[in-house]
């Protein structure tokens, strides 16, 4: 019934417009009544966005199991169920995005439910970081960067129709939250140090910066993290690996 | 005149309530005619942030003077302007707070403040890294990264009734971003290496992780960002320098 509710009022949306569907239309197209509408739906902006309540709810027993030593794997992880929701249903998702676009209660709408998945985050991570300094800042910081990397893939992937490797995607980019983050929270690599060299841009690009020999570039830089045990002589190896590399 | 509308409009909602206040009210006590609100507002809970718009254009205008070298720098910088702000004012924004917390609506216009900013930071960005790789991902992150860090101060400023040193407190915030953010994403500092080593929660905190002797803290990593040019003596100098202060 709200599944069918919901497959209702989106028909119609797309038909008519967001603005022009009223309730009474959801409810006759689904052949039920006007009470059932809101048995399940506290509003019409709900209807357009039917999974994310219990996509929270996933997200917090996800995180209540996760006690380990990577607090920002776990929350890294939680992301991923909000992609997974939408790559499960690509030509709903990417419908969903054009009306979202043109809909401004949408978008605010939007927006107050990426606020409770970045607050349920921080939530997590502020009772991970409860005894450290800075906890607080961190776990907000650390949410938000989360948050805004798991929506650039999820926005790409909606503008290019939904297609391509969604998971692919939203795996490259909260994985450059984790190379500066994750460890700097959490618990370094296996052998103590993590280097991280950022590719070069392509040389010649038009408008590229690696023209003068002096030109310093935003990627000429290195990022390391160890942990304070680490010897010294494994920081510099670890380095010159990375540089040998990049 | 503007002023006059927004502080007769700050007064009514302090005195009846937010919902309880109409424009007609507003109008009434400022002595002025409907019209003349809506010539400066366009709704009433623009009137509850008189100031955004303003500050938002302060911020571009900041940003388009900032080609220089630390572009991460810069939208600290304009992140800066928000602070201020508030803080020109601290009376009146610890009271605003406190409406906001208790008006849905008032939070959600906040939300939609807030992502405009955040749009802004992120777009100065990406004109700054449009050659780089993960140019795009890595503006939404650090943008985001920045506005979190803010406004985990500002929150903490608005909580404690406006009292301590605003700017202070955002510039150690916004340090947090830039220590991992900063150098990653623009150039280091003039040494070409940057190590940032956590400084260690107090010993025997209850809860705290100091008890076991192999018990691995969050905090017992170091962070380096160092130039790809700098010689390898001066990163191996510059993390004992930091691990011998940490």
């Amino acid at each position: 019934m709200r599944e069918a509710l919901a497959e209702a009022a989106f028909q119609l949306f797309l038909e008519r417009g967001y603005e022009q569907t009223t309730v009474d239309d959801i409810v006759a197209r689904a052949g039920v009544g006007r009470r059932s509408f809101f048995r399940y739906f506290p509003s019409k902006e709900d209807a357009v966005f039917p999974d994310h309540e219990s996509c929270l709810a996933d997200m917090t027993a996800l995180l209540d199991g996760r006690d380990g030593p990577d607090p920002v794997g776990a929350v890294c992880d939680a992301a991923r169920l909000v992609m997974r929701m939408y790559a499960a249903n690509p030509e709903f998702s990417v419908q969903r995005y054009g009306l979202t676009q043109e809909v401004p209660g949408l978008r605010t709408y939007e927006l107050s439910v990426v606020r409770r998945y970045e607050g349920t985050l921080a939530g997590y991570l502020r009772r991970r970081w409860a005894e450290s300094p800075d906890g607080g800042l961190r776990a907000d910081v650390v949410a938000a960067a989360v948050v805004a990397a798991h929506n650039n893939a999820l926005r790409s992937w909606l503008r290019s129709g939904g297609v391509g490797d969604a998971e692919a995607a939203v795996d490259h980019a909260l994985g450059l939250v984790r190379d500066v983050w994750g460890s700097a929270a959490g618990v370094p690599a296996a052998d103590g140090v993590r280097v991280t060299v950022p590719k070069r841009a392509a040389q010649g690009a038009p408008g590229g910066r690696g023209d003068g020999p002096a030109a310093e570039s935003d990627d000429d830089v290195i990022v390391m993290v160890a942990s304070r045990r680490a010897p010294m002589w494994r920081v510099v190896q670890s380095i010159e690996a990375a540089m040998a590399a990049g």
